[in-house]
Order: structure tokens, then sequence, then C-alpha cells
């Protein structure tokens, strides 16, 4: 239930507070109050005679715009996400090098990304693929994204190295397969780093929704959700479905911004232009891709990497479509 | 198995018609033969020795560029159909009565349709719905194009009913429910009339081209293909999942046009501008959309469908990202 | 809506008719009276006085145990399709020649099966496939089956050809392509012959019970439901995921007995004895299988053919499961 | 590559070891060398003569049958889990006191079961959920079962808590939603203790053993896989759909013993006795179930539990099942 309250703000939400210390759990966002698992009926009459009641609210509470009806902005030292304007983060799969990270931070720059990713713990299929760098990647990730003003994007996969990443990373990205890694949601939610939290693969509207209620009610907001592609039954020509739909829900939902991930949705490169202009075009506040100059040698993801000049060109249009649909 | 004829190309042609005659399928497109179900050692030594050959060929043969490299161009009355243009095909789902498709036709083509869309045959998922007008509502939908410079389409359900869909139509429609409806396909296929192939619910890519197969083995490859939401695991916010590469995929390996129908993909008005633009940012050649003026009043799929008002501006919007895209 | 009479039947029953002659579509089964699209509020105080009424019903009403509680009997010359039996039908994909079905018919019969499957126009993904021999393949099937006191079961592809079909077969199957190819259901709607409606690959539960409700909606009610696998995500190892769990929620919803299809189901001729077992353990009342020979020249579906001897030990694994689960 | 030495076998492994020592990781399992990411020519002369050399393997080798191609025998105190056995785990969802769960293992190894299973720490969809009774819950559970002379089974949720729940537990169960938590793979991979893997929602065939092998990788081949539905179009009448031919595919594949959870896969106690006979007449080694009293004030997942007088039918009727299989 949430209740909208019109007057006596402050003091109402005091004698809510009391009223359900210990029983329920309550959340207060300006003049709306949350109580989670309660009923019109609980309440004092006075308040539901001065309040607007609603009652069917969705289990991620904090994470709809019922509860939350501005869209909630994200600064990081050199980017704003939110609707009014289109970031792109960009960068390789993994942190190979520090030469080969220092190449493609500046290119990422190039091409209008304020936000450098690069994997240093990578969480890969088998066992016997290449594993990421570790904290060295990190330290070359911080240093290429320091040399060019940018910040840093990196994935953490467990709880145990949230502290780790967090002295390296701008943003925590929280992968696919970790969606539903609930410890390490509620680890990175004790933080004050934003989150850029990816959809699971098979996950729906209300999971992963329900997996950013996880950070929120650790008390951390600063969210952005991934669309990065679904998985159905066709995946030969796609390695996954850029369900572009989602986008426009989750933005109608959550006041979290939303972010699309043309790369992983269709894994493969060339495709990953016409996917990033249809994610722009669907309202996207970001672009998360990855760029390699060499795709044939990269220790990971080859197939999806988009080369320098093509990755310039996409990002060009992608803002040309931005502009188009701000008029 | 696809033979590229370097010289000789007609005698050739002959040579390899005669040797395959009574034994193999033989398919010619220009200079390239496509002999169904041989193999390279099938041919005589010169020909090996003169042509090109490519053995891995998909079994919807003449639907690949393999055969067809370029472009098909599909011209009806009023309407060309290919890569350098976006048409619009508009109109309610189903013809509900003369006025209204009179009134409905003067919308779509205010906002730059070329062709009305109707149905008078409805394939509805219980028999208790309204099944459509039959040929009263092909007769109006024909009044209704003719008065505003129009060409049609609608659907057509099965096999027995090409002849009198074909005396009104310039467009057969084959709906989701009937892509693989073999036998309405080889009927459509005799036809000389152009042919808009809905993706089913469940069909991949290669069912889709598959099933195009059926209509160009019959003899007629006025094609277009619709990508129109594919059936997924996630159906709470949107009707079916917009599968929006399904678009340039099939532009790289089929030489139809393909159109983009984000009213049936997401099954609700709010979401169809967002997807149409998705939809011409990622290359399609054509939208096809439904509007009504009272959608709660509609007889079928109210819910998707746009009020002429916010038709006007998607058109606009969606030509708009069409021509930056066409820059 | 459904109206459970309590007295005076006869005569409520000619009162709701007339009532709503003309208005609402009105269906009676005994003392049950559905009226499709009305509400309790459209009938006489007296009649919801003295009858128990049901106002959530679903689309697919006279297929609802809610409106036929108990279950559908079908009975052909010499088989009885209830839940207290298990029906074996076996044949070949195909009808590939006279001698052959012959064959194959000693075999079908030697492991139990009362029904003869077969097909004499046959669905093929493509057009280049072999389509059956149409007439003749018919009449070799019956013929096949006369000789062996066996029924027939075999597809029908288009309303067009239900009367020629009609003359050779006991019961018309309609494919998973099919299942929503409205006017052929409305075709075998017509006529008194039973019909086996195959699930289509993406059909839910409820899209299966409206396809069956399109053949009830014409008078015959003569209906088995086949499961065949469903299209997901998986398909590397089995062609589709039999839904075993379809089974018995059918058998709770709608009155028609619930036929498993395990060759179609997994595409694999050594997985079907296992989902053979694992389809009458979850309560199936037959099973629907693909035998032949020498499956490597079988003329279509070949890997899922099971061969004579694993035929036989399938079919007597299976009734004794059977056994088992009715003591 | 998969290298299966016939003769000086001892001698063999060594040179192979010293071969790639430092360049490619080397397994060994009896008389076959696994060498990963190596191809036929890699190999000296005499070994390529002298062995039979399998070069296309699967990514997880070690999961596979190629390498390992007698059956993984399990034993826990009291259970030896096998494909010669049917064994029963079961328990409530969540352990929700110690009362409650000293009358669950009671109820429980009345059915047969050995193994008593019962949640600790809860995966649960929203953080406002009940999350599980922790450390203390693992102590009730230890003590439930050692007072009926039972194994503990129970979920393990993140590679902290691993040496926590060793202290407690004789086999970790990793969830459907970790099954892809690679840093909890790989913790619990470096125990002796069992492990229960339940394949992801959306995990593929391939995924599971993928997920599997990273268990094994860490020096642990102590696994069980369990199948517990997926997530497909169709879920209005069950929660997933239970692939129940993963079963007998998986068995082909690999050789750790297969439990089914028709529990998780169907999410309703209704429909756990058909598929849980489904699961044994397809071959399952075991089942893993819940139980509950009184399903409806269950802490968590309480429509799907059975109450104890028909979890002790479907045993009786699994067990005979399972009978009638073997001979």
């Amino acid at each position: 239930m949430i209740i909208i309250l019109k007057n006596d703000i402050s003091q109402n939400i005091t004698k809510l507070q009391k009223l359900f210390a210990g029983k329920k759990q309550v959340l207060v966002q300006q003049n709306r109050v949350a109580v989670v698992g309660a009923a019109k009926q609980d309440l004092p009459a006075e308040i539901q005679a001065a309040a607007q009641i609603i009652e069917n609210t969705p289990a991620a509470i904090q994470s709809s715009r019922l509860f939350h009806p501005e869209d909630i902005v994200i600064r990081t030292p050199h980017t704003v996400i939110d609707n009014n304007h289109l970031i792109i983060m960009a960068g390789p799969c993994s942190v190979e090098s520090r030469e080969h990270i220092l190449k493609m931070a500046a290119v990422a720059k190039q091409g209008g990304a304020t936000v450098l990713r690069g994997g240093a713990f990578k969480p890969r299929t088998s066992p016997y693929s290449f594993q990421g760098l570790g904290e060295t990647g990190l330290k070359y990730l911080r240093e290429a994204a320091d040399l060019n003003g940018m910040d840093v994007v990196t994935e953490v996969m467990d709880d145990e190295h949230v502290p780790l990443v967090a002295k390296y990373t701008d943003i925590f990205q929280i992968g696919a397969r970790n969606m539903q890694n609930f410890s390490l949601l509620k680890a990175v939610g004790k933080t004050k780093i934003p989150v850029a939290l990816k959809r699971g693969m098979s996950a729906t509207i209300d999971d992963l929704l329900n997996a950013a209620e996880y950070i929120a009610a650790g008390g951390n907001q600063q969210i952005m959700l991934i669309e990065r592609g679904i998985r159905t039954f066709d995946n030969k020509y796609t390695r996954n479905t850029f369900d572009v739909a989602a986008i426009p829900v989750l933005q109608q939902l959550t006041p979290y911004p939303v972010i699309a991930d043309p790369s992983h949705a269709v894994g493969r490169w060339d495709l990953v232009t016409p996917m990033a202009a249809a994610g722009v075009a669907a309202g996207a506040a970001g672009l998360m891709v990855e760029i390699h100059d060499d795709p044939k040698r990269a220790l990971s993801d080859g197939p999806q990497a988009l080369k320098p000049d093509t990755y310039l060109k996409m990002t060009q249009q992608a803002q040309a479509i931005r502009t188009l649909m701000a008029d």
C-alpha cells in the first residue's frame, strides 16, 4: 500500500512510522509512504480520509513510479544519466592489457562515451575460458578512464568482491547471470555507488524490478537498468532477442534510467548499429557497447565488438536520432 | 546448389534444364541456376569449371540473396515497396461499416499511407468473436481505397477464398496463424498479386523464409515479410516481443522488403509510436499500423489502435527518422 | 455465463432460448445452459434464484468442464477413446507405398494399436520436400487399416479437402501448423467425424481450447487433443519440449481425451520410449507414435520413427505403466 | 580433445602432462586424458598412433561421458544416489521452526525419503519476503535429519556462506537462480561435499553442463543435476514447463545422476503426483519434493507443497513405477 499524504506530511509520516514500527516495513519518499504488506483498513480513519491510498502496489514498491514518480538522475564525475541525454558507455568486453585498454579508452572517448567499460572479473560459460585479469585489470581500467576524463563501469561477480571493485569503479555492473544473485544485490545495495543492473536472460520485467528492489531496499536507489536481450526460441541468427519494447515499458513503470546494450542483445557486430538506432529511437537513456580494434583476437566476445570506425559512425547516428526524438 | 554462370549463359541454362529434367527442380534467375537437392558432382565438368558453385544453400533457395541478390521491388498502383522509401499501410483492424472505413481511409491517407488495411475475414481466437463482414467488407474497403487513391491490403484466410479476395485487393495478407497453412501459400503463389506474409508467433527466421518459398515456388515472388512480434516468456506488459533485429537479419538474407507491424508486436497503442520509431531506425521498408477513431468501441483489437492525432504524429516522426537514416 | 438449472429444466431452457434469441448464442448441455457474452443481471429473477450461475467462464465455453463435466468418450469402429484405456495410434509418418503401409499396419497392430496413422497430405516446411501421395495414399491407408481391423487417422490440411479425406478416414487429424486455421476447424466442425487436434508449437493451453471450441461450435464435440511438444529456447538435443504437464492440466479443464505424441515432441527415436512412458505416467488416454522398418529411407521424419522391435517393447512398457496407474 | 590410451597408460599420462605443462589444462580419468583446447596435431606421433582420439569434445569436458563413461555414484551417510535406485529428497520449502521441521522430517522419512530438504537461506524474488532462519535453521534441519537417520540437502546462496553451510549439510543445493553464479560454483567445487545443481530457468542443457563443469574443475565431481522446469511462453496453468525429456538427454550425455523436482516444475501441488510419475517413468534417479502439513500457512511456496497423505501415496506410486521400469 502507498499513502500519498496531502497535508501535515511530516507529522503523519511520524505517526505511520510509529504505528507500524516492528510490524511492517515503512518506506518514505517525500509525501509518499509505502507500507509493505499492509492494507487500507490498517490505517487510522483520519489518514484514510486525508490521503490518497493506492492499494494495488507492485512487490517492487520503491522501484515503482507510484512511489517515486520523478525520474531518478544518476550523477557520476563525468556523466549525468537521465532521460534528457543519450550517454555512451563503451569499451572492450575484457580488460586485456594496460596498453589495450588505454587505446580503447581513447576510441571510446572519441565517440562521445563518458563511461569506459571493461571486464576484470568475467562470468564465462566455461571454466576453461579466460576469466579476466582481476585487480590488475581494475587498475588498468581506472588509469585509462582517468587519463581520458571518463568514468568506469565494471562487473562485480560476488558479494565478497564488492569492497575491492568499489575502490576502482564509478558504477557497479551486475551481469545478466547474476541478476538474481540476491547476496550480491544486497551487498551493492549497502554502498552509495551507482549500479547498472542487467536484465537476466529469462527475466520478466517484474523479475528485473524485483532485483532492483533488492538494491533499493538496502538504501541505494542509484540504479540504471540494462536491456541486453532475452532468450527465446530463435537464436540462429542472433544470440538473444533484443526486447526493444522493454525500454518504454520500464520507463513507464520505474524511475530508473534505461540503457540499451545492443552488443549482447544480438551478439553480432554487423547488427549492433541498427539495434543501437532502434534502442535510441525507442527512448533509451544510454547505450552500452563493446568495441575492439582487432575483434578476431579479442579474449572474449570478439564477434560482437565494433571496430573503431564503425563505432564512431554508430554513435553519430545514435546521437542524431536522439536529437530528432527530443524535438 | 546454386550455379552462377559466367559465360554462355542461355546455352548452359538449357543444358542444365535438360540434364535435370524430370529428376530435380531447376530454378533460373538471370545467370543463376538453382538445382534443388543436387550436388557439385552431378554437374558436367565443363560447367563445374566455368561457373561459381554454391553448395551450402538454404532450403528456401529462391528466397535467398544467394539466388536473387538484388532487392525485389513491389509495385502496386499507388505504392512502390522497396528499401528506398518508407511506406505506410494503415487502417482499422476490421472493416466495421462503410461509413467507418471511409472515415479511417481519409485519416490513413492524411498520415501518408498509400495502402489501406482492414480485415473482412478475421481470424479470431474465439469462434464467438466478430468474424468480419466478409465480401461486403471487401467492397467497402475497395471503395474507401479508391476514393482516396490508395491500394488495398486485406487478409485471406484460406485457399478457397483466394479468387474472391483477389477481386478486391492489391495485396494479399497472410496472417501469423496461417503462416504455415501451406494450401493457402500455394494458392496465393499461383496468382500475380503481391503477398504480405506475416511471421508466425513462434516462427524462426528460417520458418518464415520457407513459408515465403512456398509462395515463390508457385511463381509469385512479389512478397513482403512482416515482423509482428514473437511469443516469448514475457507477455505481461506486451502481447508479443517485437523482434526488431529480425528486420536487418531478413534484409541480409532475402531480397523481399521487410515491413514492421508495431501494433500487433506490442498490443498496446501507447507503445506503438516508440516501436514504429525503433522499426524504422532498424531499417524497415514500411509500417503497418492499426488506427481507430474510437478504440473502445472497435470490433477487434481496440487496445492497440492509434487514434488519428497520435497516428499523424507517429508517421511524421517515422518519416523523419527514415530521412535521417537515408543520409 | 453458465446457468446450471436445478428444476423445470426443459421449460427453463426454452425460456432462456427465447430470451436471448437473435441476441446471444445459447448452448445447451443437459441441465447446463451457456449464454455467450451475457451476465447474471440479464437473467429473469426467477432463474437467478433457482439456478447456480457461473459468471467467470472461459472463452472456450463448450470445451470446459464447467459446461460439460463428464468425460467425452469417442468411439470409432475398433476403438474407444476415453480415460479408462490406453489406446495406441501408430504408423509411418507418410504413406509411402501400398506395400509399405500394409507392412507397417501389421506391425502397428501387433503392438496393440487399433488406429493406423499415415500422412497422405503432408505439411512440409519446404515446398521441395515430399508432399504426400494424396488420394492414392488415402486408399492404401484405408485398405491397410481394413485388412487389420483398424481405424484410420490422417491429416487434412485445408477445408477444401475435408470431403475427400472424410471418404477414407475415421478420425481427422489437424496438424500443429494448422491449429489456428480457422476455416479448416469450422469445416471439420460441421462433420460428425472425430477430430484429433494437435497443439500448435507455440499454442498456450487456452489457445488449444479455443481452437477446439471452433470445432465444437460447429456441432462436433468428438474431439481429442494431442500434446506434441512446444517450441522453447532449448532445441539442440530435442526438436521440441514435451510439455508433459499439459496432459493433467487439460484433463482438469476439458472433457476431451488427451493423447501424447512423443515422436514429434522430441524428434529422436531413442527418446520416444521414455517420453511415451512419461506421457502414460502423467495420465494420457493414448499414444500416437511413428514407426518405420527402415527409418533412414523414410520419406519424412525418419529420425523419430521407432523400428518394429523398439515399438513393440515401448507399447508393452506403456501398457504396464497404464495398468499400474489404474490400480 | 580426449585421448583414450590403450597401453603404457601411466607412462603416457606422465608424458602428456609434461608436454602440456603450463600451456594447456590436462585432466585425467583412468585411461582417458582430456587436454583443453588442444588438437590432434599437438600430440607426439606415437601417442596419435597408439590411442583413440576424440577431437570434437564439448566445452564441459569432465562432465561428459566421453571423458567419464561410467555413472558417477554419490554416497552420503544414508543414501546411494545412482541409476539403480529411486531416492527421495523431501521436506518443507523453508525451515520454519524446530518443531515444524521435526514433524516434517518424520513424514518425509515415512515416505521413504533418505534426504531431508529445507531452506535456511532463501532466494526470494522480493526482498520483503521471508528470507529464511539462517544458521538457526541449519541447526534445526541437521537435528531433524539426525533424529530420523537422514541426510541433509540445503541451499547455499553465495561463496561466503559455503564454510558455514558445510558444517551442517551433506549435500549443497545450488538454486536455479544461482546456476551461473560462478563464484559460488567455484567455492563448492573446492569442497568434497556433494552438490545438487538445479537447472536455471532458461538454461540450455549445455549451460547446465558447463555450470557443472565449474564444480568439477575445482576437483569435486560429486554432482547431481536437478531438472525443475524451464521458463516458456506458457505459464498460466503451471509456473514452469517441466522438461521431462531433459532427464534421458542428460543421462546420455553426462555421468551425473539426474533428479526430478516436480514441485518447482509446476508450482501446483495437484500436479506434483503425475509429474513425479512422469519423471520416474522417464528414468530419474530421484525425486525432490516439497511437503507441508498446512500449506496455506507455509512461509514460502505453499501452493506447491504436498500434504503428508498425498506425499505418501505419491512416493508409493513412484516406487512402483521405478520397480516396473527396472524389470
